[in-house]
């Protein structure tokens, strides 16, 4: 299917995804996710309300300093302030400042909201709209307009409603957007909205922008487009209000695959499923298992009939090729799917082994093992990397640890830290001890763990941790759960992951620092 | 809005909710979803292949005494092997076995299946779904014939498509299910096959089954529904192969609320969140915390415009009275959030305050400095509450932490955990001392604690964790970067939840314990 026409995504995980009930990013986090959602080529990334809060003001003065790929910036703010001037309206100074290539102004098109929320005249909110929108072109911004809860709006007054984003475009908007804000319309009459804002505006990019509430944010998007918008609002992992945005891991692979359009840059669709992934790590949240296309049972086949119909045609029940959107078929009965995949890993090592060899499948048997323990090797590429080395036969511990103990304290004594850490370890036949400080527990431990290393492995110094991520795998087991520590470490050229898993967070860190330290040793001696 | 015309609901929850990966039914677990299924209302129960295996075989002989009240029963089964006499097929002897008052048959409509899979000639797969049918209506049966594929099949050869519903329907079908089975199409699509179905057998009670390959099996439900399906098929939780089914529990409120039409009896919808949350834990998964309508998050709001919107009229920012679906409205606590959501839950406390008065007004500002050092209170309702009696000048700690040692070390000794902690507490003026050990250090610190308040507060002996949250803030600052710790806390009756946030893991996790101690002895007080 050629994919001629495009249509322009927007992604504001960092705005309206933030709004979501257990979704806190930092500053750093905002960064990162900006650089994944630009990695995958979505055409504008909202990242914030500066007016809203200090933590978007600091984030949009330090995005200005970095270039963009693919991505284009936009702030998100409303319209002027009921009784301002817009040039004397703080909140759109503030918007602004920010700097960024776009501007969303989000107003009013509901009668109900005019009138029991703004406490507005409904040409007082036209009036806001206007201004608002001039004012940020005569500026030379590009302006999204949001018209909030347009559909609910619509139902209620249609003539008002059309009237509000009338006045938005002859203000000089650049987009029209119809939200439906409280998530509660169906695919019928979204697409019978669209079709009349069309008739009043033809050649004007106009989008959609879809809650969940009802579980049509998908299907909304999707009529909306089917009836001609050319702009599709959602965050990539579905994060949002209340039940969430249109989940744009969903809808790009629908709009590619199935309805010929275009929405990010060549090739990059395979990569959907892998850059979620990543916004939802960054976010400490899981994609669900069966979220559609990128999920992880997404392809995965269980009755006996399903089986055996997928491996006669694959189009018998399957609806796409998985590795479309860079997923994978997985047959619950056999380990084949699993298998080929290790055995790639495997190859990397020794280039003789094939998915039949008998290192492929005791490693299937293992993963699957250590996978049900609570291990994952997605995210600790360097770990699992040691774990083939293993079965392979060729891998050697450079050191072992003899012993440890941590202690931490409360209050701290006046010059010591809360925590210290006391290690002893065997290089050869060698021993050494090493005792060092530190502000919690895993830190005191690995500082004391290099200290003693050093002696042997000089080139230990340059290591750094650059992440530490702890997840609680049985939550309903409380303290006495295992817990996952995932680490990232950096000799300042190069990256690498490891994992440890323990009921005991010192045991699970230590497990990860041991890997990682391992790691690097080995990667030095070849 | 009246709600005359009746939707006949087929749960399949025990048979193509048990395909779904990661969900497996005991015979006892089975037979608890039959139970909570009949208490909701639906109208059959799919519950289970009687020929594929064993189990299933013994639930219908273990289900066939017991009483339903609302539903009815259904086996599942496919159409009589090619070549045999149906009276000769010991699959539908089976069925007729399990004794349920309906059976669900599904046969083939897709032209590729009928080639590829099934490998038979287009008119021995008429013949089969012909034989089948009329045997089971001869021995009494209600058939449901399930027309597997029939979207693909309609785009595929839409005249074989219909010669196969017709041909059911012919030889005594009670009803056609139309399915969605590999869930790849879209709602457009979907209403122009129901439509053209109907044509050609107006009043036949026609069904539809969807997947949610798409992410469009409730809008592809909804749509069949619109265009003038009577029947439709579902699972309550969504379970089922890949993706998953139309889930129920989203469907039924759309279809009650909003389309005027009747599915369970009347009263029991403000009991569907309950009964799904019940269906999963039987299952042993969680409900997504977004789900449409019985989501913990479906009507949570955090963004202060949307709080101050709901606060002065509810249907701003919902699009149901969460109350129909026995749900609740969340205002939550954020750096999002503005004053009107503080005021809300101050006045809990002290009903002469409001979202202008100084303690107001001096929470916000705390709330966002806190939240920029990463404590996060929208999943801590419990060290809120602590947060704001302080700011009120109406708490006193009952009890403090003189001071605390936590050693973790390795290897264990013979005797004793790897962790052990020593506590000393002040109450009042008395000083109290404890140790305990633990699997890790949190663990350990946590019952240290609890042993020497329970000698003041012999009501903490029934206060258990529930859940323990571990989440690094500042990734990048590795193992000395700030972490979050959640807790949640019960007393058996009650659950609450409390966060404490350090560089230092012991000591964030000593923050949240201390909080969820204060916590429950205030309630206690009261």
């Amino acid at each position: 299917m050629q994919n001629d026409k495009y249509i322009e995504i927007l992604d504001t995980t960092l705005r309206d995804g933030a709004q979501g009930e257990g979704i806190t990013f930092s500053l750093h986090d905002k960064l990162a996710v900006m650089e994944t959602l630009d990695e995958l080529g979505v055409a504008w990334i909202e990242a914030g309300n500066p007016g809203s809060n200090p933590k978007d003001l600091e984030f949009f003065r330090l995005a200005s300093s970095l270039k963009l790929i693919n991505a284009k910036l936009c702030a998100f703010g409303s319209t002027r302030k009921k009784g301002l001037k817009a040039s004397g309206d703080s909140q759109l100074l503030s918007l602004l400042d920010s700097g960024t290539e776009g501007i969303t102004i989000f107003g009013k098109s509901w009668d109900l909201h005019v009138n029991e929320v703004l406490k507005a005249e409904p040409e007082e909110n036209l009036a806001m709209i206007a201004d608002t929108v001039a004012f940020l072109k005569t500026e030379g911004r590009t302006v999204i307009y949001d018209a909030e809860h347009f559909f609910d709006g619509w139902n209620s007054n249609r003539e008002y409603a059309l009237s509000t984003v009338k006045t938005a475009l002859e203000a000089g908007a650049d987009c029209i957007v119809l939200c439906d804000t409280n998530g509660g319309n169906f695919p019928d009459a979204v697409a019978a909205a669209v079709r009349d804002v069309i008739k009043i505006m033809p050649d004007t990019c106009i989008g959609i922008h879809a809650h969940n509430d009802s579980g049509l944010a998908l299907a909304n998007s999707i009529a909306a487009i089917q009836a001609g918008c050319t702009h599709a609002q959602g965050t990539l992992a579905g994060f949002g209000e209340r039940c969430g945005n249109t989940a744009l891991a969903a809808l790009i692979p629908s709009l590619e695959l199935k309805l010929g359009l275009r929405c990010l840059p060549e090739g990059n669709l395979v990569r959907i499923g892998e850059l979620t992934r990543r916004v939802a790590e960054i976010a400490n949240v899981s994609i669900s298992d069966d979220m559609p296309y990128i999920g992880a049972h997404a392809f995965s086949h269980k009755a006996g009939m399903h089986v055996d119909g997928i491996l006669k045609t694959s189009r018998s029940f399957e609806h796409i090729d998985p590795a479309a959107v860079g997923n994978e078929r997985h047959l619950l009965m056999s380990e084949v799917g699993g298998r080929s995949a290790i055995a790639e890993r495997v190859k990397k090592i020794d280039p003789s082994v094939n998915k039949d060899h008998p290192v492929v499948i005791s490693l299937a048997e293992k993963l699957k093992k250590l996978e049900a323990e609570g291990w994952a090797y997605e995210g600790a590429d360097a770990s699992f990397e040691i774990l083939i080395r293993r079965e392979l036969g060729c891998y050697k511990p450079l050191f072992k640890i003899e012993a440890y103990r941590v202690l931490s304290e409360h209050p701290a004594s006046e010059n010591i830290a809360c925590s210290h850490a006391w290690v002893k370890i065997l290089v050869d036949d060698k021993y050494e001890i090493a005792a060092a400080e530190g502000v919690g527990p895993v830190g005191a431990l690995d500082s004391a763990l290099r200290r003693a290393l050093s002696r042997f492995f000089p080139a230990l110094e340059k290591v750094r941790l650059e992440d530490y991520k702890v997840r609680v795998i049985d939550g309903n087991e409380a303290t006495s759960a295992r817990v996952r520590v995932l680490i990232e470490s950096t000799d300042g050229h190069r990256i690498w992951n490891t994992v440890g898993v323990s009921a005991d967070i010192i045991d699970a860190s230590r497990a990860a620092l041991v890997d990682s330290i391992e790691f690097m040793l080995m990667r030095k001696q070849e």
